[in-house]
């Protein structure tokens, strides 16, 4: 699965502050929020590595997908997902280019490619 | 994009209704909820057909996919969409088969896509 991906060295709430904030500055807003640990444990009792999962939407871009072919809403929204890592958390976003496929997205794919990778950037700049 | 889709003669309420009965059937709970039409009208002003997009998670199978591979988190929760269409409502389900690749997910993606068809189908049943 073709990700966009940083490592920081944060834990999981300083890191999903920065996430949220960096993801705005980009024109994402958080949709949805799964605690993966946490419905893992309450539905069959597993311990994992604290995860989360963000659903991240930039109602501009899934407009125009949506425009372009109703059925890009299977695909929404981009993941972005905190994971706890030795010394800090691991951040990782779908790639839209590897969900879109046809010419008539890849300039979308591109554009939300290229705002998922500046805001991990951010994230990691301002946490190195 | 490949998916699993049924056309039925029931107001969006109703196949959500029906929708949520049974995916549980089949092991699935709804982890979130977008209003994709009420968030497009509040971000952007957009006027559109309604569609709620469901985020839909067999704790079993999300397990052992989580567990073959972390970064299978860029692809939960499987959406379930519903679509306001002339006559009623448009279910479409995401493939698993189209987003697991790898032999080590075959038989997840396999068991995943018949009980999301299973799913649609009982929904259909009882609407037709």
């Amino acid at each position: 699965m073709q990700s966009i991906e940083k490592t920081v060295g944060l834990s999981m709430e300083d890191a999903e502050a920065a996430v949220r904030g960096a993801l705005a500055e980009q024109g994402f807003g958080v949709l949805t929020e799964i605690d993966m640990a946490a419905t893992l444990k309450a539905k069959l009792g597993v311990e994992r590595a604290p995860m989360k999962i963000l659903g991240a939407c930039n109602p501009t871009l899934a407009n125009q997908a949506l425009q372009l072919d109703e059925q890009f809403s299977l695909l929404l929204p981009c993941n972005v997902v905190l994971a706890a890592v030795e010394g800090g958390t691991r951040i990782s976003a779908v790639d839209p280019r590897a969900l879109m496929s046809g010419p008539e997205f890849d300039a979308l794919a591109e554009d939300a490619a290229a705002r998922l990778t500046a805001a991990l950037e951010r994230v990691a700049g301002t946490a190195g």
